[in-house]
């Protein structure tokens, strides 16, 4: 059986990738859940037929949501990421030994499960006695809580369903306030190609209550366009400006303390984005 | 009608676009040819089934090729671009003040024409009067000339079909032979996700004959994987010490002169293929 999975990215551009089996397939009461085997990128995710994450590429989302904010914060303690069920963002997290307390905060625990039972490699992290998993909304956490993290990570999924409050100024503003004093924002911000209007919002919403907001890229095969943007925001630490000391040696296969800087040189259709 | 392109990028990997029309299809002496009216890219050139350029994302790749080696170059007078019957690469060169000749050098007479008829936007430059046309073979073309470029542009198609030897020891070595004695090659060397080995070896080639080798990237959202590496090879001036009185402004959407340095800055994967 020649099997493709084909993902719409736009209403007139997508990928298309060969399927061995379908491992997992119901109807959360939050969205769709997927887990395709594909031949290309291994196992991957797919929530309501986007592709979240893929054994072969998850790498780099997940290092690069994670390791330019932690590195910018001198001695991240207490993180929380919204979102990020498969625990891959957790993982990175984990590798800063500065950390005592990693937070997940997902709102469907069907993603959880099944990310246990069929991305180990992505979920095993966790069971790591630092990590507490709740199955709750992100956007009533940040308002539960105040003056407690030092980094917050939203791994949303695209601005559709249960995510639109996600990318909104009320749940930026709410994070200003759960974080720290000298806390950082980050959140995956998607393609500058397809989501122009989304970025430019989100710049516009984070700048707004964060003194320091920079957008920066990585490059995702799996993702809609194959480029993706990041946009930090931060009380009063610039990722442009972390001594080169800080730098502790983490196991990477994309970020490297170099990239930490060069991630931010935007393209100039991309700066233009940001003003 | 409902009109989809669909390409493959490896055999379990591809790109699907919604097509409006066709506007040219032909099988040539070299290669079949077609543009098509994308809704998402424009209009698009493919050959032997891949995407070459799009009206939509063209700017990249081709800015990309050029400025960097252009900018490394204190002064290309004279400059050779080894396929590119598009055009792109030349309307790119000849942004730049100094140069006194461009030569495109295409094996297929055919894709001039079409691109002419169909991509003017990205055509229309091989009429300026700097600009000297040749349909001939780029290998002959680099054997029969010497110490006469100051920039070689190989813009060549993935490495099959009349390509192959465009990314040979070979022809590196007869371009350093045609390169002047501070000339700058730079060639598309494919994506680091979906050919690593083509990758590792065209770095080996260029650099056991050019002493500086350096490999940089590029997000373009029409090519396999959506991340795209160049190779330049230069005798001696390195595209890291560019002084910055050099950076004429010029106008672009990708390219600015801090991604002159940024585009270098490898994720880790990246950088194994390099060594």
């Amino acid at each position: 059986m020649d099997l493709w999975y084909t993902e719409k990215h736009t209403a007139a551009a997508g990928i298309t990738l060969k399927v061995r089996r379908t491992l997992a397939a119901e109807k959360t009461p939050f969205q769709d859940l997927a887990v395709l085997e594909t031949e290309q990128f291994g196992r991957a995710l797919a929530l309501d037929g986007m592709i979240q994450t893929t054994i072969k590429d998850e790498y780099i989302y997940h290092e690069m949501i994670t390791h330019i904010a932690m590195f910018t914060h001198p001695a991240p303690r207490r993180v929380a990421v919204i979102g990020g069920g498969d625990g891959g963002a957790i993982r990175e997290v984990l590798k800063h030994p500065s950390v005592e307390k990693a937070v997940l905060v997902e709102i469907d625990g069907r993603v959880i499960d099944i990310c246990r039972e069929h991305l180990p490699e992505i979920a095993g992290s966790l069971d790591d006695e630092r990590v507490e998993v709740r199955v709750e909304d992100g956007i009533r956490h940040v308002k539960d809580n105040h003056n407690c993290y030092d980094v917050v990570i939203i791994d949303s999924t695209e601005p559709v369903g249960a995510a639109v409050g996600l990318f909104s100024p009320e749940f930026y503003a709410d994070i200003y306030g759960c974080l720290k004093e000298d806390g950082i924002l980050v959140a995956q911000t998607e393609s500058p190609f397809y989501n122009k209007d989304l970025i430019r919002r989100s710049y516009a919403g984070i700048s707004s209550i964060f003194p320091i907001t920079r957008l920066y890229l990585a490059s995702i095969p799996t993702y809609p366009s194959g480029l993706w943007s990041f946009t930090l925001g931060s009380k009063n630490h610039d990722p442009l400006d972390v001594p080169s000391e800080r730098f502790h040696l983490i196991e990477t296969k994309y970020y490297t303390p170099e990239l930490q800087r060069a991630a931010f040189t935007l393209p100039r259709f991309v700066q233009e984005l940001c003003k």
